[in-house]
């Protein structure tokens, strides 16, 4: 794109603020307007966005920044609408046709929601195929992941653009070919999630030493080949089919031995497994430096590319 | 340890040799002595170790190396005895006798098994308090892992030996406070395969685009901070709990979702999933080139330290 992309933010909670710092950051010519109820937007925004801009040219970045006054102000000549307003199905279904009707043909339409999916959020629309859920991994700013989830619906260039856009930027956009419960990466973290929480409500080991585990092994390992790479490697020439060979018995054991401690477990949220692995969480973190572990995560994305 | 420790290695397959190399490598006044019924043994790890020593000082690492004729000269004076022969109940359980036969009485016995407890292995044993199982992430002289998976006879005192020479080392010891199926960093693995393994025989995503989806998430996210600080500091100043209360009801749909297709999808070993799973990554990958990622790796366990 030659001109200048206009981005229009919908919602400045911490993810629409992130995004508005990867933007602003990221795309050095672009120009961010975000649209938002809250009476102290203005404030809020200036007190709060710099701390997402520590490696960027701040002042340039807040002199490409904007308010808007209503959603007709806010889209009429987007490139980019971008919602992070409140999870709420009927929130965003009454939304979308009110942006559509003000937006120009040509702006791509996103919603950042972790799991109402594009074909129920476009159900009012004119034209559905222009949606397309755009789903980051916290923060945004920081992690490279946006899951682009289409609906039967979304148009293949819609897709592409939403692709291109982020590509542009260097960031690691993977389409989800079709919807599903939480998409992809929250479904994967969930069940490792799921098998920790079970491990740990055994006496099997603490939650320090679960993820002292998981941050000195499979971490590291997936920061550089994710695990279908990892275990085809694994296999050396005969690849993931020879290494599931060898040890798929141990493969099945495992997964037959989770199922049933699981269930005997009462691995559910709100059993009372919770309880114990929470208070051994505010134990061994209290309150957790999120600058730091970002600091961090940034050398460690910077490391898998040198 | 004041004096240069004794370390005998039964077995020097590719977590032997990488065993070698770690210790070699990471103590530099260590003696490895090698016992392995190959009979070219001194002829292949000439060839192979010097591959897994890239970073070390060749010539003092392999001047320490030696070679044992039977079990009474390889354990004889050992300090440590470790252990990656076959991975067969039979053996193990006769090998440790003979060794505890020979070897002086303050020796370290561990065995590098992925799934053979230590009450199984030492079942012959005349003092079973001495045996653990001490299980690497592959490759050990790259991954900081090691699970101390401890038997219920396994003495404290071994145990907390074992600790101080991984330490020592700058190594990430983890103690496994209850033998059970697979340990704890396969169990996890798995739980999050078999969710992949779903995903993509669904054909909600490919096998690339899963490990992409890896790489740019929860990889480079939880080689910083596990999975519990992870979500402890997502919850911001209620934590976890906090978490848990926000996002509970998307948690449990994702696990009730996970159950359902798996077993719709009959992801258990063997099944016709695996075929589509294994040609997707043989065409995605090839063979993988692990000398790339290990020097990867070790570029991000750095970035996490800094």
């Amino acid at each position: 794109m030659s001109k200048p992309t206009k981005i229009t933010l919908l919602g400045s909670g911490t993810i629409g603020l992130s995004f508005a710092a990867l933007h602003l950051s990221k795309n050095p010519t672009c120009r961010v307007r975000i649209l938002d109820t809250r009476p102290d937007l203005q404030d809020y925004v200036s007190k709060n966005l710099p701390s997402y801009l520590t490696d960027a040219d701040q002042e340039s970045c807040i002199s490409r920044l904007s308010f808007a006054q209503d959603i007709a102000d806010a889209v009429h000549d987007a490139d980019i609408v971008q919602e992070q307003g409140p999870e709420n199905t009927s929130f965003k279904v009454s939304i979308w046709p009110q942006i559509e009707a003000h937006a120009p043909p040509h702006t791509l339409f996103w919603s950042s929601t972790s799991g109402i999916p594009a074909s129920e959020q476009s159900r009012n629309m004119r034209d559905r195929s222009r949606l397309v859920v755009v789903h980051p991994y916290n923060p945004p700013h920081i992690m490279p992941l946006l899951e682009v989830v289409r609906s039967p619906e979304t148009a293949d260039e819609v897709v592409e653009r939403t692709l291109k856009y982020w590509r542009d930027l260097g960031r690691t956009p993977v389409v989800v070919k079709k919807e599903c419960m939480g998409f992809v990466a929250n479904r994967l973290a969930f069940a490792l999630l799921r098998e920790a929480s079970s491990l740990v409500s055994q006496g099997i080991v603490d939650v320090e030493d679960l993820d002292n585990i998981v941050s000195a092994s499979m971490g590291p390992r997936w920061a550089v080949a994710g695990p279908f790479k990892s275990y085809h490697a694994g296999g050396g020439e005969g690849g993931l089919s020879s290494f599931i060979g060898k040890i798929g018995e141990t493969i099945q054991n495992c997964w037959d031995a989770s199922e049933e401690d699981v269930r005997k477990g009462g691995i559910r949220v709100g059993g009372d497994w919770q309880r114990d692995v929470c208070r051994q969480a505010e134990e061994a973190y209290g309150v957790v430096d999120t600058h730091e572990r970002d600091r961090k995560t940034k050398q460690v994305l910077e490391a898998v590319k040198k």
